[in-house]
């Protein structure tokens, strides 16, 4: 490819309204355009390394037995209804009516499809397990769509779903296919990515794991134990929790604290620390309008989706006027509150001594609780953010925190489709039962955009050789000067039949503008030839990620281009 | 693959609704499942078709420089609203609001996103010429979806667009692209498809041309000349016209016909020859509502493509009576119309002699009108369908009719998108202009369900080597003899080992079934291995399309193959 004919202008200046680095880096080196919010345009650098990574997802997918499928995009409502998604999905799933006034929708997630294909062609155990993948375009309608590929309205996702004949059967697949995503995100060049347990499946739920690419720029927060590899995401992760002690309690008392409400308000009124205290968090569940309290030590947070998983339903913060409650002074001994109610107790508060909690009472605290001697009968629950240095469960280490981009995520789904749709298979037994179901997504733009936020640099996009747009980036020097020129064209011919993926700077323009377009383009070899290394019989090579620099004889230099490029694979494959 | 793994039934039966051979054939043979009306799921074997197909059509539009991006399938109101076509395009448009109320579309083709997504990064000629293309999911909610994948609403389809600075060079980049077509489908199989005129420019409309795959189940009407390949879709298409000869004509004479209207009853009645009538064909212009008169001679039918672009308008049927005319008794003499009508008389009339016309007066014609004598400054002009056995104006050869799908076209657009978006370049001589574009589609299940159509035969499926799912499909009869399984198992091994793409019937089923699934599914080489020929060292070998069969000893059985599926290809690619 000629760059000065490749479709795609490279700008110097931060593009208004993106702020993350690989937003500002795509749209910078010409690799997407925005046609809308959320809705972008791949030129052609972004769709070959799109390409490549579909590739990549294709052949570890087909690895684990997985049969190519091509759902449609638009599906009619009745196989919506079937699940009873149509109405229980709200907003993000994008509606129409075709001609005929039929109710429609795009389709952002296929397990209807999937079961409503695999019904009727799947009747046997024998036929199981079978699983099914397909790479299409997805529209979902984030409410905020951002950060260019990386929270896309429309996107191109790998969606998979396996059909078994039992809950083992599934969970052996299951990890067949946890260690293809793993190569998956090896192969595409991924150095720093975790996988997260999504839900511990302690509740009854179902197990999930997140494939997270760990950056400061993601949405996500992790925990993650550093000796056992432990790791999971904030909104399920769990700790153990550092041993009070209440023996040393002395009376308990009401206290004036006015207009002290917060707990650093209360704190530096009684002059004692935030570890000596007991906070609540008061929601409402919108299910019954019942109120939820929970109390949890001064110095923790509360984790909503825990808490929601033990009232079995979504909150809403609590308007405390209308139960009674002084907001600032909520306690918890003597605590009134109607029927039904639910009060919870974080671990956090176990053993806790000498601590300062609300009156239940305004502008007062009492001080001098402890929980093993006034409230005795107490059950704990785990309904506390982790935090950084908590004790790992598993091993002991301090746990660490960090962010991250989900990339993909799999999931045991169980009978929930199977059985809404009625789909039965004759199993062993000789009854017909629903087959048991896993799904399996990779967003590949969001991965693309992932590699970014981990390889960019300050210069521009850097490419993994795996997946890199072009492997080599011939880019001569004083195109004016007709040895170059020539040399350059030869080279550029003879790359090509040696089967080198060769994006070549024709333009006769300024070393500076070809040495910043190449580092902006983040092609992962770069080839400059000019006047002076002509004179000595040599290309000059810097490797994009290193920085590393080196010059070639010219008669060497395809075959240690050819070389080069094997290396930078063999090296990345050698991990998986 | 293993046929007893893959998704997808066999059935014997002709599906309900289905009548077109390859919606039949790709139904029975677990190809495809219908989602909704036009709706369809690719299974494993089709979605393989389709990815070859893809590969193709890549390859090729990569060697004539195209360059592969991305558009957006979901595209905001104010895109299309720029070219006009939010509103021109009616109810084939899907269209839908996304979750803040904004108006979106769903891209039927993507002359705007291609304009927009060029806009701003092609500025200067030495950008061009320019061509982008994709490959992508395209919903057309079609008023008759029909014939599975023949006419369905949802298809994958590759479209491309190109930019020019000048005419001569669309029409040089135009005639690169022809070629490549014509590579593409005879890459993909077709042995039987022709490129016709879409729009023969004479008219000062664009230059344009359709691929058709030349089969009687399809939906457009081709004329083709044997001798020298003249070939145009029946709208556009041209002829000589026959010499008729005025000169021996009586004296014209007004005769009562009573209820005699069509032209077969008045010739039934008058005792004539259709060749020696006029008849009238009567319309409205949709847009001022004049009318429209055209005379064309008896045997003759008028093609109402030809005959719109005459009047610059859509025509509509004429209510006779509003205009005070006799329907059935129209005539070419004493014609009453109000100013502004139009009245055509189509080259087949000139200089007819003898003829019978309406006489403009209920239950009465005119006998033995001449055109040279009696209406002496009539203009012809050509508005009548080609028929069968008709002068081809190119060689003098007689034209011979027949019907096409349309697998592909190419236009050439001019300004209409740059000129009305507003994009312009700038050009050699320093002034700013719009390029000139060109327009390219294939439908990719369009040219599968069509090579069905060529290919397929009453046992099923027949796949050229190119586009095959599988190359081989690997037959053990009596499975449960365990040398027959060994022996299977160990090929089914080494083939894959070997590169070859295998369908392997691993199934203990009789040999009824194998050989029917195997005919009914396609695979162009079908190896046996039964107790008998593995007694006998061979395996036995049945080429699909060809029927021919012969033996092959174990030992060559792989070197065999990779000959057979070398030399299948190699003839496919010598005709390119």
């Amino acid at each position: 490819m000629k760059l000065g004919k490749l479709l795609g202008t490279r700008v110097k200046e931060t593009p208004n309204g993106a702020n993350l680095k690989s937003h500002i880096l795509l749209l910078r080196a010409g690799y997407i355009k925005q046609i809308s919010a959320g809705i972008f345009s791949l030129l052609p650098p972004a769709q070959r390394v799109s390409l490549k990574i579909q590739d990549i997802i294709r052949d570890e997918m087909n690895k684990v037995g997985g049969q190519e499928v091509l759902f449609p995009v638009v599906m009619p409502r009745e196989l919506w209804d079937m699940s009873g998604r149509y109405s229980s999905i709200k907003s993000e799933m994008a509606r129409l009516k075709d001609r005929a006034g039929h109710d429609m929708v795009l389709g952002m997630t296929h397990e209807e499809a999937a079961v409503f294909t695999a019904m009727n062609n799947v009747t046997s155990h024998e036929d199981l397990p079978l699983m099914v993948y397909q790479i299409q375009t997805k529209f979902r309608d984030e409410p905020r769509a951002r950060g260019g590929l990386i929270r896309a309205r429309e996107f191109t996702m790998k969606d998979a779903y396996s059909f078994h004949a039992t809950q083992e059967d599934l969970e052996s697949y299951y990890k067949k296919v946890y260690d293809a995503y793993v190569r998956i995100y090896k192969r595409i060049g991924f150095k720093n990515f975790v996988v997260v347990e999504g839900d511990n499946g302690m509740m009854g739920g179902k197990v999930s794991h997140e494939y997270m690419a760990v950056t400061p720029a993601g949405e996500d927060s992790l925990v993650i134990c550093p000796k056992c590899h432990y790791s999971s995401n904030m909104e399920v992760a769990v700790s153990v929790c550092e041993e009070n002690d209440s023996t040393e309690t002395g009376e308990m008392e009401e206290v004036f604290t006015g207009n002290a409400h917060s707990i650093d308000e209360v704190c530096a009124f009684l002059e004692t620390d935030k570890t000596h205290t007991a906070k609540a968090v008061c929601y409402t569940a919108d299910t019954d309008g019942s109120a939820v309290v929970a109390f949890l030590r001064g110095d923790c947070e509360i984790n909503e989706v825990k808490l929601q998983k033990l009232v079995l339903s979504e909150l809403s913060i609590m308007d405390t006027d209308k139960f009674g409650l002084p907001a600032g002074n909520i306690g918890c001994l003597n605590l009134n509150l109607p029927e039904g109610s639910h009060v919870f107790f974080d671990k956090s508060l176990k053993n806790l001594g000498s601590f300062v909690t609300g009156a239940n009472k305004a502008d007062f605290h009492i001080k001098n609780v402890s929980m093993q001697r006034d409230l005795p009968n107490v059950e704990f629950v785990d309904i506390a953010l982790v935090k950084e240095g908590q004790t790992c469960v598993h091993c002991g280490e301090k746990l660490t925190l960090t962010r991250g981009i989900e990339i993909g995520n799999i999931f045991q789904l169980g009978t929930r489709y199977t059985k809404a749709m009625g789909m039965k298979v004759n199993m062993p037994d000789g009854v017909a039962r629903e087959p048991i179901m896993g799904c399996y997504g990779i967003g590949v733009g969001r991965s693309l955009a992932s590699i970014i936020e981990e390889k960019g640099d300050e210069k521009g996009l850097v490419w993994p050789m795996t997946i890199a747009p072009w492997q080599v980036h011939l880019c001569p020097l004083r195109m004016d000067d007709e040895n170059v020129s020539a040399v350059a064209e030869e080279f550029y011919k003879s790359m090509q039949e040696s089967g080198i993926e060769v994006l070549y700077d024709e333009r006769n323009v300024s070393a500076g503008i070809k040495l910043t377009d190449s580092e902006l383009m983040g092609v992962p070899i770069r080839v400059v030839i000019s006047p002076k290394t002509i004179a000595n019989g040599e290309a000059e090579i810097t490797m994009r990620e290193s920085g590393e620099k080196f010059f070639v004889k010219l008669p060497e230099l395809i075959s240690e281009l050819k070389c080069i490029i094997q290396d930078e694979i063999d090296q990345i494959m050698s991990k998986i």
